[in-house]
C-alpha cells in the first residue's frame, strides 16, 4: 500500500476520507482536483501534503507548449506554485516541496521546457523514494525508545497514510513491532475529523498492533492511573527553537504528559523544520470551518445556529517535548534547550 | 421548562437523547421504562438522577396492595430500590435519594400502605422544591466568582437538564446573566454522548448567553492563548477530601487549568457530596459501551473490530480545585487541604 504515487501521468492516491470503510483510489491529472484533495483532507498528513504538491507542480506546467519560452514557463510555475501554496497553511513541508520545486527548474533554465518537466517529474519521484527512505531511518531511530511492555499514546494519524508508505510517529511502533517489541497503544480518536479513530486504528489493526481507541478527553484518566508510559506524535512544523505544531489536542497531551511525568516524543522528517522562524508563535494556524465541529459528518450535533470555534492545529513549545526524531539526529530536551540558550 | 415532574400519575420528563434537535417529554408509570430512561441518558446529570429515583420508587410500590402487611411493602421496596440502585453507579445523589426515600418509609412503618405511599410521593415532591432552591443557592454562591469580561469554559452538561429546572454550574451562569454581568462561554462538545454540544450550547442560547462550541483537544490551546479566565463544572460524586468525580475529561480540564494557573471551581449540591468515602480512589467509575466511541449515534467511525474504551466519568483530586460551590459553604482550596490534614 502506497497512499500516492505516479501512474500513467496521473497522481494517484488514497482518498482519505473513505477510511476506514473503503479503500478507494483516487487519479487525476487536475491540479485542481489535487488542491481540492489537500483541502478536503482526501490526502492529510504534512510528508505526503509536500509529496502531493510536487506532483501537482507536475501536473500544473504539463499544459505549458513544449516550444515555449523559459520566460512563459516560468510565469506559470509561478502561479501554479502559488495556487498550491494556498491549500493548505500550517505544514511547513508543503512550502518545502514548493521550494524544491522552484530550484529545479532553476537549476535547468537553459534546458528545454519538456527537459525541464522531466526533472520536476524525477524530483517529485524522488521525493518519494526520500520519503520512504526517511521514514525508515525515523523509526529506527525512535524505535530505541520503545521497551517491551510498553504502553503508547498517539494522537491525529502520523502513520502510512500521512506519508508514503510508512510514517513518522505510527513509524516508530512499525519498526518495534519488526523487531519483535510487545506493546499496546491507546489511539485519541482525534476530533473534529476523527483521524485517530478513523486511520489510526485502521493502519494500526493492519500490522496487528493492539489498538484501543479512546475520545480525546479521556487520555488525561489513563495517565493517572498510570496506563500510559509514552506519547509519541508527528508535525506539522516546527520552529527553529523546537516548538511544535501538530494536530489540535498535541498540546494538551503535552501538558497532561508533563503533569504525569511521562516522556513525550515528537517523530518528524527535517523537511517538518522551518529554520526562518524563531519560535512556535509564528507558525500560521489554519482554522477550519465550524461545521466540522457541530455538523460532524452531515449530522447536526448542535444548535442550528450554535456558534464553534475550530483550529487544525496547536503548538506545543519546546520545553514539553522530551525528544524530537528526525531521520538524521535525535534532538533531546537538552539539545533543544541549548539551542534557544544560544 | 422543567426537566422533570410528576403529572397525573405519572413521571414526565424530558427525553434528553432527543435534544436538542426535539424537545420531547416522556410520561411513564413504568418503573422499568423509568430505569431505562436513566441508564441510557434519557435522564442524566447527579441531582435529576437523584429525583427521578425518587419517583421510581413511587412508582415501584405503587402495585402493592393497600391492604398488604409492613413486611410485603417493605420486602417489595427493597427489591425496587436495588434495581433503581444498578441504574447507574457513579452519581452518588441516586443513591442518596433511594436511601432518603427508605428512611421516609421507616419513619411511617406504623402508617397504612396508603399512607406510606403518600409519605413517598410528598419526599419525592420535596425533593423537586429542595433542588429548586438549592440550585438556585448554589448559583448565588457561585455567582460571586463571575467577572464582567470573562470568559468561562464549562464540560459536559451541569445546567438546567442535570437538575430539575435551574442547574448547578451553569445555575452560576445564569444567575450571573441574571446580575447583568457579560461574559462569554466556551463548551466543550464532551464525546462521546456530546452533552456538551447538544445540551449545554442549547440551553445557554435559550438563555441568551453567548457560547460557543469546541471539540474537547481544543480547551488547551484556548487556555495557552489565555483566552480562558475560568473553568465551572458539576460533580456526580465528591468524596470527603474533596475529590470529584464528574464526566470524563473534567480530570484533563483540572489539570490544564492548573498548568496555565486558571481557577476551577466545582458546583455542587450538599447531596453530591459522599461522606462514606476518604478520597476519590473509592468512587466506582462506570463504564460504558464501547459502541459509544466507535459507533457515536449509530455512524460507525473506526474499523469494525476496532477496540475502545469509554469510561464515563474521572476522578480530579481536590489538590486541583479551587473552590467547590454548595448551597450551603463554599469550600476553598485551603478549607479541602485543611480537612485533608485533619
Amino acid at each position: 500500500m502506497q497512499t500516492i504515487q505516479w501512474h500513467n501521468g496521473k497522481v494517484r492516491f488514497i482518498d482519505q476520507t473513505k477510511l476506514p470503510q473503503r479503500l478507494v483510489y483516487i487519479e487525476t491529472r487536475d491540479v485542481k482536483a489535487l488542491w481540492r484533495a489537500i483541502r478536503t483532507l482526501q490526502v492529510r498528513g504534512a510528508p505526503v501534503i509536500g509529496v502531493a504538491v510536487a506532483f501537482g507542480v507536475v501536473l500544473g506546467v504539463r499544459g505549458v507548449a513544449p516550444r515555449a519560452s523559459y520566460r512563459d514557463f516560468k510565469r506559470k510555475l509561478d502561479k501554479v506554485i502559488a495556487y498550491l501554496a494556498s491549500a493548505r497553511p500550517t505544514a511547513i513541508n508543503l512550502f518545502w516541496a514548493l521550494d524544491r520545486m522552484n530550484k529545479v527548474v532553476g537549476r535547468n533554465k537553459r534546458e528545454a521546457v519538456s527537459a525541464i518537466k522531466e526533472a520536476l517529474l524525477n524530483e517529485a519521484l524522488l521525493m518519494i523514494e526520500e520519503d520512504k527512505r526517511v521514514c525508515r531511518q525515523m523509526a529506527k531511530n525512535g524505535a530505541k525508545f520503545i521497551k517491551d511492555g510498553d504502553t503508547i499514546l498517539t494522537h491525529c494519524n502520523a502513520g502510512a497514510l500521512a506519508t508514503v508508505d510508512y510514517g513518522t510517529a505510527l513509524g516508530v511502533l512499525y519498526y518495534a513491532k519488526a523487531q519483535d517489541k510487545r506493546f499496546k497503544v491507546y489511539a485519541d480518536e482525534t476530533r473534529p475529523l476523527l483521524q485517530g479513530a478513523r486511520l489510526t486504528a485502521w493502519e494500526l489493526m493492519r500490522h496487528n498492533i493492539d489498538v484501543t481507541v479512546i475520545c480525546d478527553n479521556m487520555a488525561a484518566s489513563l495517565m493517572q492511573k498510570g496506563k500510559i508510559d509514552k506519547v509519541f506524535v508527528g508535525a506539522d512544523r516546527i520552529a527553529r527553537n523546537g516548538d511544535a505544531a501538530n494536530k489540535i489536542g498535541t498540546y494538551n497531551l503535552a501538558v497532561l504528559a508533563h503533569y504525569h511525568k511521562i516522556p513525550f516524543y515528537v517523530v518528524a522528517p527535517l523537511s517538518s523544520f522551518d529554520f526562518n522562524i524563531k519560535s512556535g508563535r509564528e507558525i500560521p494556524i489554519e482554522e477550519r470551518p465550524q461545521e466540522e465541529v457541530v455538523r460532524p459528518f452531515g449530522r447536526q450535533i448542535a444548535p442550528r445556529k450554535a456558534k464553534a470555534y475550530n483550529p487544525a492545529f496547536d503548538v506545543t513549545p519546546a520545553s514539553l517535548i522530551t525528544a524530537i526524531i528526525t531521520e538524521d539526529r535525535i534532538f533531546l530536551k537538552r539539545d533543544i534547550q541549548l539551542q534557544q540558550a544560544l
